[in-house]
Order: structure tokens, then C-alpha cells, then sequence
């Protein structure tokens, strides 16, 4: 099982204006505007600009309404935002109701009766899928009679309706009202290994262990919902011992001594078999997903299994390759290029097939995962001298576990932290924080991954400034209650409580 | 939060003969006995002695019965293992018609049709608590057309359930039977820090944070029907700072330069007033738990607070204790124990409390927890050479995670591996692992705990030669899909996967 999230940088523009109105309020039906012991709340990850002022607004369960607004390019027929707009309701009311139920009624801040989102741009691309160029922007601002969240398309929308809710059922003391500037996104990426054409046989088991079509498409649209881009990644020439499990011919075949040992390598590149399925293969990927990219591979390529391999060797002597197998693995991908291209779909690859020399494409993403810290800097220095878009996940591997408050360096990691010029630093397009498997599974995938993974969002997200380590463990402290208020089993940072714990084994 | 299991090692008697019949067989109704890929099966902690047949038996849901034997001294009334029966009677043959509906029905072994539950002695203890001296020793034998399961004490009686019921629902090869001999025991402890008495100003939060008298006998009921001690821990007077909250003048105020500093430090040794309330708190507290020993703590005491105050300095001087503030610790150590003698517990106490020489009673335990391998062996040397009981729990400290497998290291660790004769070998009466609280919650306890915590037990519970890691990670493998199908999120050893996932979060 491999579970991969990716968080990707863009540049887009977030803002609002202040608002008034607050004080505790309560009784069922009432909530509010109030801050948490930061100044900025349990807002997490922090917008790129907000600012406070000290008065707040209460919220009625039975009056507040999520709405259109009446300019919107999104109707009620958009139901990626309907779904959107009770999802959210339910997380402000339910979880307000749980803080606040114990309190009694008061009277003193003005109501807030709406919010409402107003899609700017004619096309709401509410149909579509979130890519690597979406406006994911947003502008929210909270006043009287009404709030108002203005964004050019719906995926600016869903990160709206999320920052509204981080400011409602705040407790201790007053007020926050907000001003939003030009800020960062995050779309998350998921990564499939299995696929069912090879899953027969490759899968630990055939039926409980594989995505089926119907799971892909459920996944995609759960995803798409959310604004979140689902990337495939099949990772060739290694990374492939299932899949010879299904399909004849498709691996090398290793040699002890004259004779075949029974053992499979990578992919082999010899065979025209090889190129005629992952034609085939790549072209029914590229139809299953939407998304404009493939994640490619390309990594841990163990070069035993070819060198013992007669006709491999036969094969590096006509192609001229002397003994250095790299040559191979360059002439398998830059043909496996060559096939996907065919598709449309971008691709991105692991850093090694651009350490070997291998031709890409100039919009190909060379993504670094490599090395300590001044190592992972220096390929970042030399991909983008080379003039190649780059995404960072060395220092966001989450699998990688230890002792104590890790999230801090995750959270300290720079993507452009490296020597190269302010050209160089915009090739890099972000980072991916990468949960691999092997002592992952449902029992422990959840409380692994939140809120470490909050720590990456943040730094991807919000303004290059916020740094502020003590500030950031009280937000993502708050933060990480409330995923466990949205049932969703997320660490603690440090020995806490929170008001409402998990309630699961 | 604190959660601590602790493994102690008795000494008793397993043994039983070996049985005949087998081969798959199934539909919804049937079960068998046959092995997995270890040739002891799934059996985890491995009894001291296993004699394997090639033969087996199926089950059937609708005739086979758990049921006293006629000579049994536990009947009908005795709800422990009542409630027990049923217990296992579920987990056999709920998780084996997961395993098993896909097949067809097929003739071939016999059937075993009763296990019955023979206690041999007079006073079975089905009312009672269990102790360090009780006997837990059990004998199984599997034949037909019946099983017995002997057992002097319910204790016992629980241990055999399950490991009969973890010789069903096998799948692989044939066979299993078996020959238990004398073995050793693991009891579980459970600590507790928190108490109502002192947890409405000292607790996360008085109400929804706190143990109450109710939760108290809950778990202590929970864990005598399953053969579990609950040994509280109070651990003063270091580690005691929210007790100050809900008792004035318990503990010392510390001083910048001549005045208070508003900060509290460790229990003040000095006042008459503490050794009333410990007085009367150990009173409570030994009424509360009827294990009869109390975990007294008297780990990490930090002597700055004790320093800076002129009141201390000056007992010091009047004592003669010149600068050794290790001697004020004693002074207040021996007081303790004193008063908790009156209670007529025994106690165990943090390694510390021995290393500064404070007097103890001779069967006083003395708990291991500091250092690396080297410095703990040496420490269980001196301790054993003085003559103390010891319990280990260095090498095992589930909180401390790393990448990796990290279960080898606590599987292979040996509470016995150090300089001494066989007398102070004996005085070794066993192991705790400890998983401290500093970053677990309700969201990530159980991974956690299971089934780095199932290593620590086979190591402490089986035989000296039971050493074999790869034939330990086949069957803990299979133990641990068993506790995911019984429910319990236990965490995967490496890449895997069991017939029935974790359906949680």
C-alpha cells in the first residue's frame, strides 16, 4: 500500500475586510466569532494575510444559511458546492453545539445571518477537475447583514468555506474578524500503485485487496468535491515485482550462473512486448484519470538482475553501452516518455532519471525525494539551473517516524531554501509530504498522517514569514482538535487534552 | 495520560497431550484445527513446551460448547468464567466464518464436539483478584471427543481459552495438536496518576477528564474477568505538580533569590501537614485496589526547587545533611514507606530510590528503567546482589518509536542477561513495558501499544530457548491479524495484509 499526498504551491489571491459584533453567546443554536489563544485563532494553514479586529458576530442554527449569491456563475444546480455547503454547515453547527451546549444564552453580538459564495469568473468550473493551474483563490469577507465569499472558480470556494469554519466555535477570550490577502493552495495528490488489470495476480488478494474501476471513480469525484487532484503514479523500471505476476514476459528474467534462477528484476527493456504494453497501459491510465499528469517513477532501479542477464548484456553490447547500465535504464525511459507523451498527460519522474542523464521533456517535473538536508539542496540547485520544474518531498517523508515533536521539522523545511537565483526558486512548484506503507495500514494510516502532514500544508501554504514556531504549535494544536471533533483520529503534538476527544479504540 | 502495562514472570505448570483428526473442511458452521505457516501456528506468547500431531478437529458453530467439566470446583455461578466462555466462544467462531464462508463443505475429521474447563483445586478463586503469587498454570488437552482444559485456579482457565481458541480457524497446511508444559505467566498492570480527590483542580478537566470511583471498579472488574492486576501508581514526590493544584501547601514553593517565585517543585519533605495527607491518601488508596502492591513511583525528583528555598536549606542544616539533597529525598522516602507499611501493601519503587540508599524492606521491588543496555544490566547486578526483587522495563518503552521493526529489540532483550548468580537470577520476577502518555491519545494508544507490546510478552512469558525471530515474526504476524479480526487496531510488523483489514478510520 503506498499513500502519497502532495502539496502543491500556487500563487493566488485571498482577502476580506473586517467585521464587528461579539462576546460569549450561547444556548444550542448559538455560536460565534471568537479567537483562541493565538492571536490568528485555530486558523491552520494561515492565509497569506489576515487581519483582526475585536468584534465578532454570533451564529444562529436555525437562521444561518451557506447561499449563493445572487451574481454567482454557480447555482444551485452546481452540486459540487451544495455538497460543499452542507458539509460545511454540519462541521460549524455540530461541533459548535458540542462546545457550547454546557453555556446559557446571551445576549450583546450582532447576528450573522449568511454567507454568501459568489463564483466571479462565468465559467464556475464546477463540473470540471482542479489542475495544476487552477485559480484556487478566494476572498472572504465577514460583515454585517452577511458574509461574503468571493472566488473566480469553486475550488477557491472550498478553501473559502474551510477558513470560515476555522473562525467559528472559538471559547476563551473576545473577538477575530479577518482580512485575507493574496495567499498560497494546496491541492492534495493520491497515489495508486494496483490497478485491476494486473491485480489478479499481483494484489495480495484479488477481490478484497484492489481498487476496482468503481473505487477509482469514487475516490476521483470524492476528491474532486474537495478540490483535491488525484495523480497516478506506476513507477517503471523497478517497483514492479507484481506486476510479473500477471502479465508473462514483462520483467527480466535473473540469472544465476547460465541459468535462469527463477527470480524477476525490472521491466525488461529489451523486449518490443514491453513497449507495446505500456502503450496500451498508459493510454487506458490516461483515460481512467483526468488529471493532466502521471507520475512516472523511474526510482531504485537495482541494476543485479539486468547485469546477469545474457540478452541484456548481448543488448548493451550492440547498443554500445559498455557496462554502464544507466545507459540502459536512460534508453527504457526516454522510450516509456516517448509513450506517454502520446497521451497528452504531463509527466513527472524521481530525481534519478534526471541524475542519469536521461532526456525529458522541458515541462517535465523532476521530483527530489533523496539525501540529507545540503544533498537534497544541491539536486534542487541543479534541476532548476537546469531549467526544470521541481517538487521537494525529501524532508516530508512521514513514514520515516522518530521520537518527539518531528512536526517542527517538517514544518521548518524550505523548498527554495537553496543556492540558485529568484528564476531558479520559481521552478519550484512545492513539495509532497509522502506516507509510504511498509508499517502502514488502516490500523495506523490516520493518526501517522495528522497533523504531521498539517505541518507541511502550512509551510506550502502561507506566506514565507510565518515561522513562528510557538504560534504555529498553539494553531495546529487547535487545528488538530478539530479534525478529532470531525472524527478523524489525528495525533496529539505534545501531552494535551481536547475538550472533545476521540471517541475509537 | 500514563499507560503502563506491566509483565511479571511466575512460574507454573502447562501441559496437556496431543490429539488426532484433520483436513479443510467448512460452510458457515465449520471449523478446524490446523496450522498456519510457523509450525507452532498462530500461537503467541508460544507456551513453554508444544508437541505438534499431524492430525485435527473440526468445530461446528451449532453443536460445539465450552462447558464446566463434571469435576469442576467452578460451576454455573461462576460468572468469571461464564462470561469467558462466551467471550471465546465468539471470537472462535465469529472470526472463523470470516474465514471459512467461501468454502464449500467438505467430510474428512472428526469433530470435537466440548472443550471442557476443569478447575482442580477446592477454591477455584472465581471471586477473587489475582496476585503475583497466583498459581496461572494451565493443561490442555485436545482430544476426542472432547478437550479438558485443567487449571488449579480460574487463572489458569482464562490463559488455556485462549490459547485453544488460538489453535482454530488455521488455514494452510494440515495439522496441529498439541503438549503444553510448564510455562510462565503474564499478568497485565494498569497504572492509574489520576484520582477524584485530587482531579477536580489537577486534571485536564474535572468532569470529562478524570477517573471516578465508578471508572475506578469498572477497570478493576474489567481486568480480574481477565486474569489482569491493577496496580495503581502514585508517584511523588517528584512528578507531582498537579496535585498541588487541589492541596494547598503539599508542595515546596520555590524562591528567586528572597522571595517566592509563584512556582511549585517537588513534595515538601518538611512540613508535618504532607505526611497527614499521604497518611490518609495511601489509606484511601490501598482501600480502592485490592492488588496488594502499590507502584510508589520516586523517579526524576529535581532538587533545584528544594534548593532555593530557605525553609529546606534550613531543615537541612538541622538534619546534618550538609549539600546532599539526596539525603532529603531518603528522609522523605522512608517516611513514606513507613506510612504505606501501615496499609500492609508491598511496594515497588523507581530504581532511583535504591540508587540514593534509602533503607527498604526486603521484599520491596525495585523497578529498572534508566540507561543503556550496559548500565541497566549493571544496575539489575546490584540490585539482585542486594538482595531486592526487580522488574526490568529499560529496554522496553513502547512510547520511545523508531523506524523500523522495532519489536526484534524488545523481543530479543532477556530481564536475566547480566553479571550474577542464579540466586540473584530469581530475584528478576519480570518486565514492564511502559507506554507513557507524553505524545498518545485516544487516536494512536492502540497502534502503538499492539503489537510491539505482544514482543515484550512472548519474551517474558515463554521459554529461554524460545529465540527463533524469523519463526517469532510468522507467528506474530498471524497474531496480529487476529487481534485486527477480534477488533483491535494493532499496527502491521512490515509490508502485509490480513485476510480481514481494519475497518476503522
Amino acid at each position: 500500500m503506498l499513500t502519497c499526498l502532495k502539496f502543491v504551491v500556487l500563487l493566488l489571491l485571498l482577502s476580506s475586510r473586517s467585521c464587528d459584533g461579539l462576546q460569549f453567546n450561547d444556548i444550542d443554536e448559538e455560536v460565534e466569532l471568537v479567537a483562541q489563544s493565538s492571536r490568528y485563532g485555530s486558523l491552520w494553514p494561515l492565509p497569506q494575510k489576515v487581519q483582526l479586529s475585536d468584534v465578532s458576530f454570533k451564529l444562529t442554527t436555525s437562521s444561518f444559511r451557506i447561499v449563493d449569491a445572487k451574481e454567482s456563475s454557480a447555482g444551485p444546480s452546481c452540486s459540487l458546492l451544495q455538497n460543499a455547503y452542507r458539509r460545511y454547515y454540519d462541521y460549524i453547527f455540530e461541533n459548535a453545539k458540542k462546545s457550547w451546549q454546557a453555556k446559557g444564552k446571551r445576549t450583546g453580538p450582532s447576528e450573522l445571518g449568511e454567507l454568501q459564495v459568489w463564483i466571479t469568473s462565468a465559467d464556475s468550473e464546477c463540473d470540471g477537475y482542479p489542475s495544476v493551474t487552477s485559480d484556487e483563490s478566494y476572498e472572504l469577507t465577514v460583515n454585517q447583514p452577511f458574509a461574503v465569499l468571493k472566488a473566480p472558480k469553486v475550488w477557491g470556494a472550498l478553501h473559502g468555506l474551510e477558513t470560515f469554519s476555522q473562525l467559528v466555535y472559538k471559547d476563551e477570550f473576545g473577538t477575530v474578524s479577518i482580512l485575507l490577502d493574496s495567499s498560497l493552495v494546496l491541492p492534495f495528490f493520491l497515489f495508486f500503485r494496483t490497478f485491476p488489470q494486473l491485480s489478479q495476480k499481483g494484489a495480495y488478494h484479488p477481490y478484497t485487496h484492489v481498487y476496482t474501476p468503481a473505487d477509482v471513480k469514487m475516490v476521483i469525484e470524492f476528491a474532486r468535491l474537495r478540490g483535491i487532484r488525484v495523480v497516478p503514479e506506476y513507477d517503471t523500471p523497478g517497483h514492479t515485482q507484481s506486476w510479473g505476476k500477471g502479465q508473462a514476459d514483462l520483467l527480466t528474467p535473473c540469472y544465476a550462473g547460465s541459468k535462469p534462477s527463477g527470480a524477476f528484476g525490472p521491466v525488461n527493456p529489451i523486449l518490443n512486448t514491453t513497449y507495446d504494453f505500456m502503450t496500451q497501459f498508459f493510454k487506458e491510465i490516461s483515460t481512467v484519470f483526468p488529471d493532466a499528469y502521471i507520475h512516472l517513477g523511474g526510482d531504485e532501479v537495482d541494476f543485479t538482475c539486468w547485469k546477469s542477464n545474457p540478452d541484456i548484456q548481448k543488448f548493451m553490447e550492440q547498443q554500445g553501452f559498455g557496462q554502464d547500465y544507466s545507459k540502459l535504464e536512460s534508453f527504457y525511459i526516454q522510450k516509456l516518455l516517448n509513450i506517454v507523451s502520446t497521451t497528452n498527460k504531463g509527466y513527472m519522474i524521481w530525481q534519478e532519471v534526471f541524475d542519469n542523464g536521461v532526456k525529458l521533456k522541458p515541462d517535465t517535473v523532476i521530483h527530489v525525494w533523496k539525501g540529507n538536508a545540503q544533498q537534497y539542496k544541491n539536486e534542487m540547485a541543479n534541476v532548476t539551473s537546469s531549467g526544470y520544474q521541481t517538487l521537494l518531498s525529501t524532508p516530508w517523508y512521514l513514514n520515516r517516524i522518530s521520537y518527539g515533536q518531528d512536526w517542527q521539522g517538517f514544518y521548518k523545511a524550505d523548498p527554495q531554501d537553496f543556492k540558485g537565483t529568484e528564476e531558479q526558486k520559481k521552478l519550484v512548484i512545492g513539495g509532497e509530504a509522502c506516507l509510504w506503507g511498509e508499517y502502514v495500514d488502516a490500523t495506523n494510516l490516520t493518526p501517522r498522517l495528522w497533523p504531521r502532514a498539517s505541518a507541511v500544508a502550512e509551510r506550502l501554504w502561507s506566506a514565507k514569514d510565518v515561522t513562528d514556531i510557538s504560534d504555529a504549535f498553539n494553531r495546529l494544536s487547535a487545528h488538530r482538535c478539530r479534525m478529532v471533533e470531525r472524527d478523524i483520529p489525528a495525533e496529539p503534538l505534545f501531552s494535551s487534552y481536547c475538550p472533545h476527544e476521540y471517541k475509537g479504540v
